[in-house]
C-alpha cells in the first residue's frame, strides 16, 4: 500500500492560481513576507514529517491504544517520541503569536498543515490541535500574567492543552454543568467536579498539561450565564518558574471508544484543584467559544484530511486490484479503477475533498483578513463570513470525510472490513469528527438559527452576492456553462431556502427541523462556487494540465453531486409540521 | 437502556391489513393451515427468545470476540449454549422442508424471525442464516443420497453450514478462483486450496460443519464456466452413520474485522479434503446462486433488523436524555425527543425501516407464491418479481440499516462514540452487510445490467404497472393525495431512468455508472408504494390508531425522503461520460 502523499501540487495551485495568496498576504500587516513559495516549502517539510513519522504510527496506534495504569496514562509506542520531535521541529508554534515565540504564520498555512496531520494520524493531530485552541482562548481572554506563564511553553510544544467542558449529564446543553469553583484568598480558585470526554486530558509526553475547565462560581445563576472558564494546570508553577507540584486532579478512567484509540480520552476528576479565572466571571462560554470556533474549523479540517488519505489508499488499491473485465469485454481481469462504479466512488470523493479544501482555504483566508486587514470594515466583513462558514466547514467537511471513508472502504470490498488493510480505522476515526466540538446537528442549528440572523439577516445574502459576482466574472473570463449554470440554479435554491428560513426566524422548531438539510445545501452550493473558481482559474482561454484536470472533476461534481440541491431544498421547505405531528406511538 | 422489543404489532398489521396474509396462504398448497394468528404466535415466541437469550449476548460477544487456539475456534461465552437452545426449540427448521424434518413454514415467517435475530444479535444470526442457505443449495441441486445424509441434521440444527467462495485474489470476480478438485475413484473429490472470509467456517457448537466450496475440476475452462460446487463436511460420515473422521481442512486464521466480532470469519485451508459434487460439473455458480439469492434476501433483512434495534435504543435514549429547552422556550431541560432535529433522525429511520419491512414481506410473499402457487404463470410472474427485488432488498436495506445506525448513534451525541452504550457496535456490525454476499455495487449492477433486461425488458415495467394499479385503487378507497402524488411523480422519474438505461442496454460502462443511484431510486419508489399500501390500508374512511400512525410517518417519508428521487434520476441520466473522461492524474 502506498503511504500518505502530501498534495503539494493542489495546494500550490489553490494558493497561487485560485486565491492569489501572495497579493492577499502583501496587504496584511505582519504577513508581508509570507508568500506561496514560503508556504509550500514549509508545508512540503511538514508533509514529509507527516508521511515519514506520523503515518507509520497510525495503525499501530489504533491497535495498541492508550492505557491507564495506577493513574498514569500511556500513549501507544512511538507517540511520545513523535510528539517531541514534532515540537522540537517547531511545528506546534507554526501560527503561534511571535510575541510568545511562535512563527506567526497565517491561519491558512496552519490549516493546510492540520489537514496533513489528520491524514497521517488523526489521533496524533488532536494533541497539537487542542493545544492551539487553548492557546487562542488564553491569548484572547487571560490576563498578562497567565499569558506570560503559559503561552510560551504551550506554543513551543513543551506543554500541551486540553478543554474540559462536558459532564455526563451536560453535553450539548452546557448550561446544566455542575463543576464548582470556589475563590481562594490568593486570587485563585478551587475547582471540584467531574468531566468526561476530555481529549488529551493526560499523556506521557512529559511537560505540563493545561486544562481549560468550565465551572460555576458560588451563587452563579443557573444556566449558561453562570459558567466561568478556568485555567487548571496539571503541575502548579512555582514562583521560581519550576513546575513540580502536582495539582489536585486525576484521570478517573479512559473512555473506550469506537475509534481514535491512540488518543487518550479521559474522564477527569477535579478534587479541589487550583485554577485561575480566564476572562470575566459568568463569561466562560464566551471565552470558550474563542477556542471552540478555532477547534470547529480544525475539526472540519480533520474530516478533510481523513477523506484525502482514505481516497489515496482506495485509489492505490483500485489501480492494483484486478477483477472483472473491461467495459468492452475484450480484456480481463483489469484494475478495478477501470470500472465506472469504482470511478464514481473515487471521483465523487475527489470532488468533495478538493472542493472542501478550497472552501477551507477561503475561510481561513477570511480569518487572516479578519485578524490583520488594515481596514476595520474589511475586518468586519471577513469576520462575518468566518462566522457564517465555521459551522458549514465543521459539519459538511466531517460528514463528507466520513462518507468518503465509507466509500473508500467499499472500494476494497471484503478487504475493507479487515483491520489489517487500515480502511475501517478511517471510518471509525472519521466518525468522531461528526460528533465532537458540537454535533453536526448543533452546527446546523448554529447556522440556521443564529448565523442567518446576523447583520440583520443580510450576512447570508452578502455571501450569495459574492458568489454571483465571482461566477459572473468567471463566465466572462473562462466560460464553462455546464458548471456555472447548475451552480447558479443551486444558488437560487439556496436563496429560496434561506428566505423561507428567515421568514420563520425565531421559530425554533422550524429552524431545527430544517437545519441539517439546509447546512448541507449551503455547503453544496459553496463547493460549487469553489469548483467554478478552480475550473476557471488562470488567464482567459489558457487551460493547462491542472485546470483541465479540475474541469473534468468539476463536471463530475456538477452532474452527479450538485443535483442533490433540489432534494435538500425540498426537505428544508417541508418544514417542521410533519415531524412535530407524529404522536408518541409513532417512534 | 431498554432491551430489544419485538415489533409484533407492526407485523400483525402488515400481515393482516396490508398483505391479506390469510387469503394468500389459503391459496397455496401446503400452506392452507398457515395464517396470521399462527405466524404471530410463532414470532412472539421467537421474539422472546431473541430478547431474552440473544440480545444479552450481543455486546459481550462483541467485546470478547472469537479465538483460535491450536487450530480450535472458540466463540464468545454463552454462544454455544444459546445456539443449542435455539436449535432444540426448533428455530433452525422453521421454514425447512417437512420431508427432512423442518416445520415447513413460509418464507415470510422466516424473514420476520431473521429480522429479530439480526436485531438481537447480528453475529449469532449468521450461523442459522448461512446454514439455511446451504440447505437450500443442497436441497435444490444435490443428489438424493447427499440430501438424505445432510439435510435432516442441518435442518434440526445439529449440523451447521458455511459457504466457501472467496479467495484472496478472487472476490467479486469468482472466475479467478484457483481451488482445485480432483476426482477420486469412489465418486468423491479431493479439494485443495485456500479460502478467505468464511463466516461460520468453524465454531465450538459441536456437530458437523458442512462447507459448500467452489473449486475447479482438472481441465475445467478458465473463468466462471470452470467452477463446480462441492459439499465438504468437517467430519466425514461413516457408512454406519457416525461422524468421527476429521476431513482434511483446517482454519488457517480468524479474520480481524471492524465488527461482527462474535462471528468466526475464517481463513480456511483445504488440504486434499474429501468432497462431493453438488449439481453438474461447471455449474457451480448456478448452484451457488440458489444459496446466494436466499442469502441476499437474508442480508437485506440483517440491515433491516439492525436499523430497527438501533432506532429502538435511540428512541429510548431520546425519551430519557434531558438537554436544551422546549421549542417555545418555556421548559427546560426537556427530553431531546422534543427537538425537531432529533425527531427528524428518528422518524426518517422509522419511515425507512417500516417501509423496508413491508417491502421485504412483499418480496418474501412473492417467493412463497413462486414456490407454491398452483398456476405456473403466477409462479413465473412472482419469480420475476423476486429476481427484480432481490438486489434492491439486499443493497437498499443494508445501506439504510447502516445509515440508520449512524443516525441513531448521532442521537446519543458523544455517548454514541463510547463502546459501553452499544451504539457504535451497530454501526460496525451493520457495515459488513453492505459488503458481503456481493457488494452493494455488485447488487446495483445486477439490477441495472441484468434484471432490467429480463422478460425482454418488460419485467420492470410489469412491476411499475402493478404499483400504478395499486395506487389508483388506493386513491379510490382511502385518498391521501399528499402521499400518492409525490409517489407517482417519483415513479415517473424511475420509469424515465429505466427507459434511459434500457436504451443503453449492453453498454457496461453506462449501466455501471448509473447502477448505484438507479438502485437507490428504485428502492425509494418501492418504499413509497409500500407507504401508500400502509397508509391507505383497511376499509374506506376508517382510520384506526395504527393507520393514523402510519399516515403520519408516510408524510415524513413523502416530504423529507422522497424528494431525493429527482436528484437520483439526475445522477442516473448523467451517464458515464464525465466519469470515464477523467484522466489518470484526476484521481
Amino acid at each position: 500500500m502506498a503511504a500518505f502523499t502530501p498534495v503539494i501540487d493542489d495546494i500550490g495551485f489553490l494558493l497561487s492560481e485560485v486565491f492569489d495568496f501572495d497579493a492577499v498576504m502583501a496587504g496584511l500587516p505582519g504577513y508581508e513576507e509570507v508568500n506561496a513559495e514560503l508556504a509550500l516549502s514549509v508545508l512540503a517539510e511538514g508533509g514529509r514529517f507527516c508521511a515519514e513519522v506520523l503515518e507509520p504510527l497510525n495503525r499501530t496506534g489504533d491497535e495498541e491504544g492508550c492505557r491507564l495504569e495506577n493513574g498514569v496514562v500511556s500513549t501507544p509506542k512511538g507517540f511520545a517520541e513523535a510528539y517531541r520531535a514534532f515540537a522540537d521541529a517547531g511545528w506546534t508554534g507554526l501560527s503561534g503569536d511571535a510575541a510568545y515565540g511562535g512563527q506567526g504564520l497565517p491561519r491558512v498555512v496552519q490549516i493546510l498543515l492540520d489537514e496533513m496531520l489528520s491524514s497521517a494520524n488523526f489521533s496524533f493531530g488532536l494533541f497539537p490541535g487542542l493545544t492551539r485552541g487553548a492557546v487562542e482562548a488564553i491569548g484572547h481572554h487571560a490576563d498578562a500574567a497567565l499569558k506570560d506563564t503559559y503561552l510560551p511553553k504551550m506554543i513551543s510544544g513543551e506543554w500541551t492543552g486540553a478543554m474540559a467542558l462536558t459532564e455526563s449529564h451536560a453535553g450539548t446543553d452546557l448550561g446544566l454543568l455542575k463543576t464548582r469553583a470556589e475563590p481562594l484568598s490568593d486570587g485563585g480558585y478551587r475547582i471540584t467536579g467531574s468531566k468526561i470526554f476530555i481529549s488529551s486530558g493526560d499523556h506521557d509526553f512529559g511537560g505540563n498539561i493545561i486544562h481549560l475547565v468550565l465551572a460555576r462560581l458560588p451563587d452563579a445563576p443557573a444556566g449558561v450565564k453562570g459558567i466561568s472558564l478556568f485555567l487548571v494546570p496539571k503541575f502548579l508553577p512555582d514562583p521560581e518558574g519550576g513546575t513540580n507540584r502536582r495539582n489536585g486532579f486525576s484521570v478517573g478512567a479512559l473512555e473506550h471508544k469506537m475509534g481514535i484509540h491512540a488518543q487518550p480520552t479521559c474522564v477527569m476528576n477535579y478534587d479541589g484543584a487550583t485554577g485561575w479565572l480566564i476572562g470575566e466571571p459568568g463569561r466562560g462560554l464566551n471565552a470558550m467559544f474563542t477556542m471552540m470556533n478555532a477547534e470547529r474549523l480544525f475539526v472540519g479540517i480533520q474530516g478533510l484530511g481523513i477523506g484525502e488519505i482514505a481516497l489515496q489508499k482506495a485509489t492505490a488499491y483500485a489501480r492494483e486490484r484486478m477483477q472483472g473485465r473491461s467495459a468492452d469485454g475484450t480484456r480481463g481481469p483489469v484494475p478495478i479503477i477501470e470500472h465506472a462504479d469504482i470511478r464514481r466512488m473515487l471521483l465523487s470523493g475527489r470532488a468533495l475533498t478538493e472542493g472542501g479544501r478550497a472552501l477551507a482555504i477561503w475561510t481561513a483566508l477570511q480569518m487572516d483578513l479578519a485578524a490583520r486587514h488594515p481596514d476595520p470594515n474589511a475586518r468586519q466583513a471577513a469576520d462575518g463570513f468566518v462566522a457564517l462558514l465555521t459551522p458549514v466547514i465543521k459539519a459538511a467537511l466531517t460528514d463528507w470525510g466520513f462518507e468518503i471513508a465509507v466509500s473508500a472502504q467499499q472500494v476494497f470490498g471484503g478487504h475493507g472490513y479487515i483491520r489489517e488493510w487500515g480502511m475501517e480505522q478511517y471510518v471509525r476515526d472519521a466518525r468522531i469528527a461528526q460528533i465532537y466540538e458540537g454535533t453536526n446537528g448543533v452546527q446546523a442549528m448554529d447556522l440556521a438559527g443564529r448565523k442567518l440572523g446576523m447583520e440583520e439577516g443580510k450576512l447570508p445574502h452578502r455571501f450569495f452576492a459574492l458568489i454571483r459576482t465571482e461566477i459572473d466574472a468567471a463566465e466572462g473570463r473562462n466560460p464553462m456553462p455546464d458548471l456555472t449554470w447548475p451552480v447558479l440554479a443551486a444558488l437560487d435554491d439556496l436563496e429560496e431556502a434561506t428566505q423561507a428560513l428567515q421568514a420563520k426566524a425565531g421559530d425554533v422548531a422550524e429552524a431545527n427541523a430544517a437545519a441539517v438539510d439546509y447546512l448541507r445545501l449551503f455547503a453544496l452550493v459553496s463547493l460549487g462556487w469553489m469548483w467554478v473558481r478552480m475550473a476557471t482559474a488562470g488567464p482567459a482561454g489558457q487551460t493547462g494540465q491542472m485546470i483541465g484536470r479540475k474541469q473534468a472533476l468539476a463536471r463530475v461534481f456538477a452532474q452527479r453531486l450538485l443535483p442533490q440541491a433540489t432534494a435538500l431544498k425540498a426537505a428544508v421547505l417541508a418544514g417542521a409540521e410533519s415531524l412535530m405531528a407524529v404522536e408518541d406511538d409513532g417512534f
